[in-house]
C-alpha cells in the first residue's frame, strides 16, 4: 500500500470509491495517560486536573432524585453568588417577566455604547440542573466583563415542567426584551443546554415571525443530542465534565424531552434551517465532549451564510471557559464575546 | 468531595490554589474503538477510515533515506498533477525567481477583483518532504477554488540545504511578490510546515522591515515543534496522518533544524511576537494532532489584536482539509479561505 508511505498531500490523490461508514473500520486508539498541559494558566491546569465528575454514569432515575440533585447544586452555588457579584461589580435583582422567573443583572458602570443594549441569558445544565441562583455565574460574568445589562432566565425545568417549557419561558423573555429596546440591540447567549436553547430560540423566532436579535453567543451548544458527532467518541473520558455521551447529561435531556424526538431541531438545532440567523460566536475547548457539536454548528451556520466565528480553548473540557471569573482564560473568552457583541449589536 | 457532584457552572466556584502542572494527576483515558463518524461526507469518511500512516514511527535515519522517501513521494504525485490541474482549470509553469524554484499557477479565468492579486504558497511536508510537483496540490486547489494566481515555492530542503534555507527561499519569493503588486494585494498560505513557514515569514518580514501582506492562511501550522500542546497527547494515534508527536514529522523537523533550537520562533512561531500580523484564517480538524498548535496560534493572534479566524472540521486528521479537490469538505474549506482573502486583500 504505497499510499500510506506518502505525504499529506500526496496520499490525497488515491481516493477510492466511498464506502458506507458502517462498513469502514474504526480506529483502535490505545489507552493513554494524558498529562495536564503546561500550555494553559496554572488556574486552568487545576481545573483540567480535576478527576472525572463523580457519578457521571449514575444519574438519578426518578423525578425526586433529579430534584434532589438539582437542589443540592443550587444550595451549594447560592452562597457563592454575592462574592462573585462583588468581584464583577454587578447588582442582581430577581423578578418575573410575564410570569417567567428572571434575574436582572446590572453592571455598576455601563459605557455609553451599551446603554440601550440588553443580553438575554439562558443557562446550561442539561435542561434539568442549575435552577435559581445556580443559573447565574455565566450571566454575571457577561454583565461584568461585557459591561452590559443581562436578563437571566430561570426557566422551568423537570419535574416542574417538561419540553418545551424551557424554550417557551426563554421566548417569553425574548419577546419582552425586544420591546424594551431595538431587537438589533439585543444579544442572546448561554452554554451547553443554554447554547442549544439560544439556537432553538432563533428557530422559534423565525417560525413565529419575530425579529432576530443583533448577535448570539451559544457556548459549546448541545446542538445534537442524538449522540452524532466524532468528539462524543474521541473525547469520551477525556472531558472531565460531561465524560461520556451515555452519562448524566443524556439522562437529564431524556428527562426533559419526555418522549419528544431527539432529532427535532428544537432539541438538536444542528438539524434546523439556520438561514437568516444573526452573527454568532461559538466557544469550545479541545477536550470538550461537545467539540464536534460546536464545530458542526459553526460549519452549518457558515454554510447558511451566517457571520459565525469560533473560538476553541486549549485543553478545556465542556464549558470550562466560564468556570471561574478569576481564571485568565475565562476573562479572555468573555472579552472576545464582548468584542463580538460590540461589533455586531446596534446601539 | 461534593463539588464533583456539581453542575458545569457550580463546580467553578470551589477553585483551590493552583498547583504546578507536573504535580497534577494525568487523566487516564481508556483504549477506544473510534467509529468513522457519519457526520461527514462519504468521501471524507473514506479518508478518516484509512489506517495509521505506514511507518509513522520508523522514519529514515540517514540523509539518503530521507531523500529516497521524498523522491518516492514526488514520483507518485507527479503523474496525478495534470488531471488535477485539468479539474481545477489551471495552468502550471515552472520557473525560478531570483534563483528560487517556483511554479506559477494561473486559473483559466480570473475575476476582475483578483486581477491584481497574488498568493504565495509554501508547501507542507515537515520541512523535508514534497519537493517539485509534490508541492503543488494545495496551491492548485487555491488557484482553482479562489480563482487567484498562485506562486508556489519549491524551496530547498535537506539534504540539499538546512534551516533556514526554506524560509530564506520563501522570503526571496515574497520580496519579489510585493514588487509585482501592492503588498496589500498579496496573500501567503500553506499548511503544516507550510503553515509554520507562513507565520515565520511574517516574523522575518517584521524583522526586516518589509510590509505585511494583505492576508495569510496558515493551515494546521507546525506552530510549536517542542511537543507542547494538549492534542499531541489527546489525538495521538487518533490522527492517522501524523499519528504521534514522536513520529516521522518530528524526525524530519530535526533533520531540517540541523541542531537549531526548536523553541526559536523561526521554528515554533507560537512563541513569536505576532503583533502587527495581517488578517489570518487558520484551518484544522477535530482529530488533528496539531489541533492545539492551531487553536493556540489562533489565541496568540487574537491576544495580539490580529483579525484571526478559525475553522475546525469534523473528524479530520492533520491537513485532510486539502486531501482531494473532489471531497465536499475540501471545497468548503477553500471557499471559506477564498472568501476571507476576498474580504481582506486589496484590489
Amino acid at each position: 500500500m504505497i499510499h500510506r508511505l506518502l505525504s499529506l498531500a500526496a496520499a490525497a490523490l488515491l481516493l477510492g470509491a466511498p464506502a458506507r461508514a458502517e462498513t469502514l473500520a474504526p480506529r483502535e486508539a490505545p489507552a493513554k495517560s494524558l498529562p495536564v498541559p503546561g500550555t494553559v494558566s496554572p488556574q486552568m491546569q487545576a481545573i483540567i486536573a480535576q478527576p472525572l465528575r463523580m457519578n457521571w454514569d449514575k444519574p438519578p432515575t426518578t423525578p425526586e432524585g433529579w430534584k434532589q440533585l438539582s437542589d443540592s447544586i443550587a444550595t451549594t452555588v447560592a452562597p457563592q453568588i454575592p462574592a462573585m457579584a462583588e468581584r464583577m461589580r454587578v447588582k442582581i435583582e430577581p423578578s418575573t417577566i410575564d410570569g417567567v422567573r428572571v434575574f436582572t443583572i446590572t453592571p455598576g458602570e455601563i459605557p455609553p455604547q451599551n446603554r440601550n443594549r440588553l443580553a438575554v441569558h439562558v443557562h446550561g445544565g442539561c435542561y434539568v440542573l442549575n435552577p435559581r441562583e445556580a443559573a447565574l455565574p455565566e450571566a454575571i460574568f457577561m454583565a461584568g466583563f461585557a459591561h452590559m445589562k443581562v436578563i437571566a432566565v430561570d426557566y422551568r425545568m423537570p419535574p416542574e415542567a417538561y419540553y418545551p417549557a424551557a424554550l417557551d419561558d426563554a421566548m417569553t423573555v425574548y419577546k419582552a426584551a425586544i420591546k424594551m429596546t431595538d431587537p438589533k440591540n439585543v444579544a442572546v447567549f448561554g452554554s451547553s443546554a443554554g447554547g442549544a436553547l439560544t439556537l432553538e430560540m432563533m428557530l422559534r423566532a423565525k417560525r413565529d415571525g419575530l425579529p432576530m436579535p443583533g448577535a448570539i453567543a451559544p457556548g459549546t451548544p448541545m446542538s445534537d443530542v442524538t449522540k452524532q458527532g466524532d468528539s462524543f467518541q474521541t473525547n469520551a473520558q477525556v472531558d472531565n465534565v460531561l465524560v461520556s455521551a451515555d452519562g448524566f447529561c443524556d439522562a437529564a435531556t431524556r428527562f426533559y424531552a419526555n418522549g419528544h424526538d431527539f432529532k427535532d431541531p428544537m432539541l438538536s438545532p444542528v438539524y434546523g434551517d439556520v438561514r437568516g440567523f444573526p452573527p454568532t460566536i461559538l466557544t469550545t475547548g479541545t477536550r470538550d465532549l461537545l467539540l464536534s457539536n460546536t464545530v458542526r454548528m459553526h460549519r452549518a451556520l457558515r454554510q447558511a451564510g451566517t457571520e459565525a466565528t469560533l473560538q476553541v480553548f486549549e485543553g478545556q473540557s465542556h464549558a470550562q471557559f466560564y468556570r471561574d471569573d478569576r481564571i485568565p482564560e475565562v476573562k479572555e473568552a468573555f472579552d472576545e464575546i464582548a468584542l463580538f457583541f460590540d461589533r455586531n449589536l446596534g446601539k
